[in-house]
């Protein structure tokens, strides 16, 4: 089925990034004009369904579903923007791996006739995140080169059974990996082995090389989790993926901004995809991509009783249709 | 497609209850045998879904998603649960609606043609989710006549496109509801609404009445939920579902269990539905059953900013194949 229109709206250090142009909406701030961070965050998340609604052609009572996940306790963000929207609502949780995630339960719901029409969005906050996961922002605690900086905004689409020129073709979904990394701080290296067992089943099941995709993209493994995924596939099956190979998380900053190893957050691939890869595809600058959205499933309690930080990543087709 | 095998697991005070000799396995203590809540409460989601498995006649290589999700934050128990199934996982957060989000998404992998065989499964735990929400149980607080018992076990089901007699035939996904309670005590209240709504629009769209079903099963309302349930549905709309409505929240318990209002819980539609309904449905006792499994959608951070707590409700059909 076809990704019928997108929308991406982005805190201002993601404005600023080298992908700013292609984002809807830029908000000045990081409170977009809300009490809290996390109805900012719920602000952002509406505005891009919204967005993406109204971009289609269509309205609230055109669709059939909203599917829609966030790293909030309790996937808030996405139950209170549901509320808004209006629209029936299947919450999704799968950590930073929810646009993958989304895009292909859509994409199901659209393909087997039980929708015409399906929104989905994710959404993460800096702020918000922070101080749910690690500390409040202004604690000012001294961050790791290996730490990587939670993505602000929000992104959405709509997936339809007609029109459109980008395709969603396949999706793999991921098995649940544990690469024995219990520090929060720490997530590339807890998510790369996820990315590398989704990305050899995929080719294995659709029976395709690397050189089959002009990108393939992963959400948010960041400087030092893309070197340990690149290490895993070739140690383990001899696959390259470093000529197709790009990673959200690295291309949503600008080097200046201080973000260590780079983006990450539900918004990290939900930015990307939504704003620039779907938009280039649509041109005819980029053919077929494999969107690999990785996300570690752990929790504050679960970090507190001193577990493991599971990981997973889904991976979907995105393809243009000539 | 067929719900092709049920397996169900409960704590102590729940396998006392009238419907205590449907369920697979009930727990000495709430404990079983971990070290924590939450990890009794893991190992209780991977029994009933390892059962479930196994009643099928399958092995978990035959599987093709796991589909599940629970209360506690960043929806752990599923994830951690999901790395030991081993099985490519979708994570689902729909809180005590969860039993009929999943029920609805794997069947339509099921007929989409996705999976062939799909694994569902939910779990709520009375001391995990008490601490986490409210306070812990040892602190003792007074519970107010409303208040309802989180429902300590786990539900799980295998869907698949072929064998059995028992079929989920249809869906309606819930539209998020603000009934403007701000009680975490008082969920019959705020869920009551969503309840009634998707009701009307399931009644509605599939041009049915409350008498074309033996049982119309709501999730975890309570004594004073289900109250206001059939007011709402008679003052907004003189539809009458008295006659075939029943409250899992009130089937779960022996009366001189302190309770209270009844049962909640991602567990107590999951207890009800895949321990007794399930069954009943494939003796023949029961034709055609709706399960309307209600969500409170809030968080402890909601609440303490004041919020509202949103509600939604999902409706299976699940009908006896002559």
């Amino acid at each position: 089925m076809y990704v019928r229109s997108t929308a991406a709206v982005a805190g201002p250090k993601e404005g600023r990034g080298p992908l700013g142009k292609y984002y809807d909406h830029v908000y000045d701030d990081n409170i977009a004009g809300e009490k809290t961070f996390e109805k900012a965050e719920r602000a952002m998340m509406k505005d891009a369904a919204l967005r993406a609604i109204q971009k289609a052609g269509l309205t609230a009572n055109d669709i059939d579903f909203f599917l829609a996940g966030d790293l909030l306790n309790q996937v808030t963000v996405a139950n209170f923007t549901a509320l808004k929207v209006g629209v029936p609502f299947l919450g999704l949780y799968g950590a930073c791996s929810t646009s993958a995630e989304s895009l292909a339960l859509g994409s199901v719901l659209v393909d087997s006739g039980a929708a015409r029409h399906v929104v989905i969005a994710t959404s993460s906050h800096n702020d918000a995140a922070e101080r749910q996961y690690r500390y409040p922002t202004e604690y000012g605690y001294q961050r790791r080169p290996y730490a990587q900086w939670t993505v602000t905004g929000s992104g959405a689409a709509v997936l339809s059974a007609e029109t459109g020129n980008v395709k969603v073709t396949g999706f793999t979904a991921g098995r649940v990996h544990d690469a024995g990394v219990k520090e929060p701080y720490n997530l590339g290296a807890a998510m790369a082995p996820a990315a590398a067992d989704t990305i050899i089943t995929h080719l294995n099941d659709f029976e395709l090389t690397p050189g089959d995709y002009d990108l393939i993209l992963t959400g948010d493994l960041g400087k030092f989790g893309t070197e340990m995924l690149f290490q895993q596939l070739s140690t383990g099956s001899g696959v390259d993926i470093s000529k197709q190979h790009r990673d959200c998380g690295l291309m949503i900053y600008d080097r200046k901004e201080d973000v260590h190893a780079g983006g990450s957050g539900c918004a990290s691939s939900a930015l990307v995809v939504f704003g620039y890869v779907i938009e280039a595809l649509r041109e005819g600058e980029l053919k077929r991509v494999l969107l690999v959205a990785t996300g570690a499933l752990h929790s504050p309690t679960t970090f507190q009783q001193g577990e493991n930080i599971p990981s997973i990543a889904h991976a979907v087709i995105l393809e243009r249709e000539e």
